[in-house]
């Protein structure tokens, strides 16, 4: 579906263009057009296929997407994705822009993707001084726009994680916390897989041997890596954070799992001398003195009853009531 | 056993010739031979390295079988080995395609590979613009036919993972749950041994020095690189879900053995009460006036009853029950 | 805020100047200006870009803030960003430092940090032979300030780490100890995460290529470098240690729970035995001479005695009472 | 101790010579001499280091043993220790080969190995056309036979591992289980550390710059590379798979543990109830008329064994019977 | 403290020299003055500084004590520190040795290190034509000094593991295994922290570009470079052997848990059996035929011993007693 076709010059929008005239505009001096596509048809890829002279390959990866956040360069265009990551309920949905960007164009087909990115073109329409610099710049603003979207999700889950932590040593809520451990640890490897090749990939973008079309632009670049990098060691943190707490789940586990035995075994201690008390005492042997006493069961009564709780005072001592 | 032999000629076929006449079109200007062995026995490989001129130590690789993933160069000939993976009842089954590729021949020769590769040599048949290429372009189709023969199983590991993960908070599943859990591992690994090396091999053959048989050719093995590096990426991620999957069953055994001793020690709680009563009012002293009550029988089961209905209601509470 | 704001010529101070002439300052030959802020508003960092010239992207990076540790090159600038650590309380917390340094000017931007740096200006004042050496050694100084405030809070940690060590093997210790180790293990990736990348960055302004405004302070820098990797190396060693003990602490809470099992049994094992013989004898057949018996009572119990003090001393040999 | 000393000129044996003659034969164009030492004494090291003029430094190492692999160029000759691993009952015992390879002369020297390797110089003197090669292809040639022999080993391993798999999930296997993986963890680390660093040390013969004596033979060294690196991918998989079946005999322990004790403490529950019943009927209240009833006995032995069915029942269903 | 300061003309020693003699002789030409200081006082460093013209932050450094292993150059002056390890009672103590080498001069500074360095100078002395190579020669001395003095240590953790890892599968030693693999686990830790950096920072200075006053002597340094590797391969293999033991004591715990249970739970049920069979004949009913048969109780003790017996047996046979 075409959301957006639009010819620029100077940073400056000229009109919105049908799709047929492309192919014209791009060789204007000075000129770019860029289009917008969603959940893009292959019939609709094969005209843009056309009207821009894109590479077979790259076309194919973009009809077939669940690509790898990845930067090809095929001769002056470079074919590059990036995944989008947002939340549905309680899961993470993850979606794919494939950005073809030549001298004169930028192509950007979103699939699976709700949020779509006008406010990306908006506010580079309002600022002519930027998008001058053209298509690249026009890549990084949508980059920069993906990438802003992950911090809220990052945050969540840091969020999330810490909420765990305050319940990790509270008795009885080992099953919950695990349950919410691994759901996490998901969630954070989703994102770690939208993260991390995208933080590779934009790295060839500054720095070194830069593509011809980002040359003069690598600044913007090093910022979008940079905040990749910043949210990959995040996510770093909260896989090692999810790994310890995981183990320290099971510790608590074995930890409260002792504790209520020793309780419960205490308690049982106490009634099986009840038990083998009146045992004794019920035996039918025919001369055990002490029965024919008058207050014999008063006694034995307050025996059995000193003798338990004697043992409850020594297993309350002993932590284990 | 020699399943194809052919000789082709600006990308279209000129005629399947006999072997021994191989030697003769290979010197035939614009003009390839393509060759197909299965399961070759050492003798078919012997005539293959006199009418081809192959590498002694190559050959003796192809003869041996087991190699891992990799490309050797020899002279102006590359050695490339293939791991083929397909599934056979619950088992995957690792064979494997060794192709020396020349500057006028492609020579495949699988073993323990059911699978074969006619459907590639077909399209590529069809398609006489790519043919022309030559053999590099044959051993991309053959590469990009392997590779995309391991996507249906890893999906299929995505997907009996996600089975596992459904039951992983499952009471009573622990046993199966892990028994799946080490049976997926196992196959990723199979899985990740093919990929890996080839991945890493793959990457030699576009970007920086390429061999000169593979020159002009880079897109593609890029795109068969890119394919495996995704690969490599899901298969890390099963690897590391796995791991944590494993982690998270050992505490839910722990858990659920808490759940089921607390339950089984509270009812023994219950009945030690009861007996211990029981043994009380069972003592032979003379003097127990309870025991001449009228309702003295009546009133202690009452007494009991009232006693264990605390405590069932206690535990109840306490979530042991 | 406004912190300090002064002008100095070959590391002597010139005078306290108002924010308004920096950009007539920073043209003298030999002079350089040395800003302080701390906790900027935009505003103040809006005047800041005017009267230095910075670059946009970076200033919007300062204000923003919870930036990563790194070092970017604009131009002839370098933007630093640097984490400090500060203990409150059980908590550590986390604030930033940006430094912008040029040519002729330096400009310090510290954020969510109660220590100031007064100490570091006033050092590198008494200083001359040093401070001439320009912006780039108060870049040095102030790294150097943050760096070796890092130290006792690692300190701390290992002398925290080594109190929990001393009681993990002492019995009944365990919950208390898995708490402190999951703590301690927090606090330590607080600490890495200033620490490492900011090692990574500091390994760029010594040896290789090294940014225009510090060369001449390469050995400097290389000290900087080297007090980071020796943290780094001690924390490393601190979160392998947690590791282990986390594990050690799973083994003992085992052990123990072991050991309380086989006391709790034995016990149960000897009233067990007791009950069993007052069982018996508690029997109602007509015929069991035993119970007609002068001392059968008496016997009875010594028995019953006899039987539990050998369970009793078994026991106690085999090491569970 | 001497071994074999011979001159080879052309691929062919000249002859057998004493050890005095070796400096002069060095000398002669197109020949070269191989000296096989076993279990050498210093006096023998002593002799050769004249005789070849070896240096002092890597005589040392021979003298002292235990070195790691490695290559070392001194001067025009290469010092090449390799390990030999050699089963022995339920062991695997390693010892070495120390290699000095010159321009005119190939010496190796095993200390603690059983297996020799006369039949590596039948093969190479069956094969002058190889042999001609030079000292190069001697060290190949020993090289190849030392790690040809390192694959048995790691398939017994892989056998070993598969056995143990076996029997993972049968119940009461688990301490013979872990008792096996151990040992089998054990003899996989001895092998990787003759293979790993190995691999390092030979990815030196081959590929970018290599030493003088050894141009020529590349595709040789790239060969045994290769092999190791397949060793090294199977070690590693064994390593990982070990890890994961430790982690899972753990789980199965719990589990088996908890299977024990559901079992035991339904058996216990359901004497427990007949103790109790019992208990009650034995009670000596005055007024409990079902002890008079004819058949007050008979039905209550037959509601002890209907309570005890249905919980029988119940447990069973519970899958704890 | 001063422990010796020497003047060596053409690896000869010439005489020793007082301190303030220094930095005369240092300018004679193939000359170079070796001095020796233990725990030196900051003003001993400071006269050194002066006379050897070393650079204030190495003395620093020196000063400060601490330092990670390291070299670092200053102009033509190398300053290394080198990390002693000693073992006190059961732990082991680190000390350190900085060593300042320049063209013609070579000054070691040891801290808290029991065993001095005079046996590597009396050696060293006897060996003209080694000493002749100057101070690089120094250097290397010193340093496989120290490092030869790790493989003992090295050793012991290893002597230890074994002892160790035959226990770790005996009954009842779990408690004392991990006790003593942690304390291993320490050491080896502080054992690695000494070798890693020194490796790394040894490899500086063969191979690659070396600094000039350790030209020529390249082959020494690899062979230290080469003894600290094997440290380093030894190390990593305990640390990895350490783990797995760790993880094993843990299944080993749990098993040995789960044998003692059983047997407790088997020797319970025993029991329990009699007690319900004595409780059943404990009943009061009027009607039970059995308690007036004259062998009514001899043939119930022989039922209860029957199914005792059985019980016995059958729990023999299920390996639970």
């Amino acid at each position: 579906m075409l959301i957006n076709c639009s010819a620029y010059r100077d940073g400056h929008k000229l009109a919105e263009i049908p799709v047929e005239d492309i192919s014209e505009y791009i060789l204007l001096p000075d000129t770019f057009v860029w289009v917008a596509l969603k959940d893009a048809a292959p019939a609709e890829l094969a005209v843009m296929q056309e009207e821009f002279g894109l590479h077979e390959l790259a076309v194919e990866d973009a009809m077939r997407g669940h690509q790898r956040p990845k930067i090809e360069e095929y001769g002056d265009t470079l074919f590059v994705v990036v995944k989008t990551v947002e939340p549905q309920g309680d899961e993470l949905v993850v979606g794919e822009v494939d950005v073809f960007v030549g001298p004169h164009f930028a192509l950007t087909s979103r699939q699976n993707a709700e949020h779509g990115f006008t406010d990306v073109r908006a506010r580079a329409e309002r600022e002519p001084a930027l998008l001058r610099q053209g298509p690249a710049f026009v890549l990084y603003a949508l980059m920069d726009a993906v990438v802003d979207r992950y911090f809220p999700l990052v945050e969540a889950l840091e969020a999330e994680l810490e909420a765990i932590e305050e319940r990790i040593f509270i008795r009885g809520s080992q099953r919950k916390n695990i349950e919410r451990l691994y759901a996490l640890k998901r969630k954070a490897l989703v994102l770690r897989h939208a993260v991390v090749p995208l933080m590779e990939t934009v790295g060839k973008l500054h720095g070194g041997r830069v593509p011809a079309v980002c040359t003069g632009t690598d600044a913007y670049f090093r910022d979008v890596h940079d905040h990749l990098y910043r949210l990959n060691g995040t996510l770093d943190a909260i896989r090692e954070t999810i790994g310890t707490a995981i183990q320290v789940n099971l510790s608590m586990v074995a930890i409260e799992e002792g504790e209520v035995n020793k309780k419960l075994a205490a308690w049982a201690a106490i009634f099986a001398v009840f038990t083998a008390f009146a045992g004794v005492w019920g035996m039918n042997f025919e001369h055990m003195p002490e029965l024919h006493w008058r207050y014999g069961y008063a006694v034995a009564l307050l025996v059995m009853a000193l003798v338990a709780g004697f043992m409850h005072r020594r297993f309350k001592r002993a932590g284990w009531l």
